[in-house]
């Protein structure tokens, strides 16, 4: 158990709503940016922990894409929200579950005195990278932002209990933008290219893979930690798609026990965990004690699994 | 102290050299890719630590630009070196001192028990990103690779003594590449505006700002870790220009005490602080004992300062 507690949260979406077969989706459509979102969703998550900025001992961006190829999206939220201050600013990625694994690996630097307040930052603008062609992801995905304040906590009971990451690289390429890195740069673009310069999913090798390895990644995870999923009072979920309820199937984990909301919010890439589990916090359907399992699928493929004590 | 010790290393150059008034850098010129170099630096790490790959329990990148958007760059190395295996992949960032927050970041994990045997790659491929007309820059990097394994220790005195990152984000412009991040992403690309997609570096602020924060900082490290820059052996400085040896006359380091390679190699960006030590390590001029300063200035600006005692 590493003991952590959250101590201020905040989310943040675009103003602007489209609609897809009657659901809604939350996108920037040029009017808003990553940083400003995640700038947004830090205040918010800033005020809610009573805080000051001084009193943040480090800022995390746990996002998906960058802002720019130089610096990291830490350093130009910084900038936003800490210039003058000699806070340390870094970026931690795994894609899609970039916050869980931020959070994971902070929590083992609070747990050892390095830092006692940590603010981590999720902000995607997954619109900017749509392929009209592809419809399943096109009509997929909303931008938006989360951020957490994370902090040491002198209840024992109170933190992580565990977590789990595998990373599973026969899906690397299931989901991914190949232009747009060193690769195939920016600068090589061509109109005619503009699917390299786009999200490309392939949607049934990547749920064929989470179907193979999720369940004995869950098993493992069980045994791990000596706990079962039946003890746990709510699973987050990344909103991956619209397979999340045959996955959760899959993993025994009944429907009244998981976030869905994929109707609602579509999938908002590194977004979409922190920011159910804000909402949740917000609404005071998690409380003080609650057993929250985050979990998720990330392009790598990379699936992580953390049980939260609230 | 943080019980960690070095058990393997590799560095990677690519074949390609190109001279700018008597100076040689090592240029990948679309013949080697960041992902290569990665790849062949780890390789060469994981020889020397006679481990094979299943015995490594986390692929971090730590370096400064991404190969795709998406996946994260340990994705897409674990897909050429570890496919097959559930080894998690992740990325840490914070530009050019990535190598010292990954090992300052992993090493909290290692200690903790997390993870055994933590495989750390850095890889940049600079001149996939520069601006002709910035003479100074244009001339400054080299590409390359460097990768390092390292493990939990046994012996009290091996490891990690302190670590500190500050961000000053008043130069967060003042190094920077604009476009091919969400900002202004690489479809909206045109030839005209290629100054926005290259680097750019305005030499005279970030060096001022360095001169400000650099002497505080290292005073603050001294003091909070009780150690003198007197009783350390050696200083692998980031290779950031040839302004080197003038910051480190103001931080009072002897030239007998620090490395100045970039007449040699320039700025390998994230790659010169892991390609010095992995360099001096493989010719035997740093040996178990020696009290190894590793410290840097990044875009962002963030500077790291880490003593390691090898």
């Amino acid at each position: 158990m590493r003991n952590v507690k959250i101590i201020g949260y905040g989310n943040y979406l675009p103003n602007n709503v489209v609609e897809f077969d009657g659901e809604k989706r939350y996108r920037c459509n040029g009017s808003e940016t990553q940083l400003e979102m995640a700038v947004k969703a830090a205040i918010k998550a800033l005020e809610k922990s009573k805080l000051k900025i001084n009193d943040i001992d480090c800022i995390v961006s746990a996002s998906a894409v960058t802002m720019q190829p130089i610096p990291c999206n830490a350093a130009l939220i910084h900038e936003q929200i800490a210039k003058g201050t000699n806070i340390p600013a870094m970026d931690i990625n795994t894609t899609c579950t970039s916050f869980v694994t931020a959070l994971d690996t902070m929590s083992y630097l609070i747990e050892a005195g390095r830092y006692k307040n940590v603010l981590i930052i999720s902000s995607d603008v997954a619109s900017e990278g749509l392929n009209e062609e592809q419809k399943e992801s096109y009509t997929l995905f909303s931008d938006g932002a989360s951020a957490f304040v994370i902090s040491k906590s002198e209840d024992c009971n109170q933190g992580i209990v565990g977590s789990l990451i595998h990373t599973y690289s026969e899906g690397v390429h299931a989901t991914e933008i190949r232009g747009g890195g060193t690769l195939k740069t920016a600068m090589k673009y061509k109109p005619e290219d503009k699917a390299d310069y786009t999200f490309d999913m392939k949607g049934k090798p990547i749920l064929s893979l989470c179907v193979k390895k999720l369940p004995e990644m869950f098993k493992e995870f069980e045994e791990k930690y000596k706990v079962s999923l039946k003890d746990i009072d709510l699973v987050i979920p990344h909103q991956a798609s619209r397979a999340l309820p045959f996955i959760m199937q899959i993993l025994k984990i009944d429907e009244k026990k998981y976030v869905n909301k994929v109707s609602e919010y579509g999938n908002m890439v590194s977004v979409s965990i922190p920011y159910m589990l804000c909402d949740l916090l917000e609404k005071g359907k998690i409380k003080k004690g609650n057993k929250v399992l985050l979990c998720g699928t990330a392009a790598g493929l990379t699936c992580n699994i953390l049980l939260l004590n609230i």
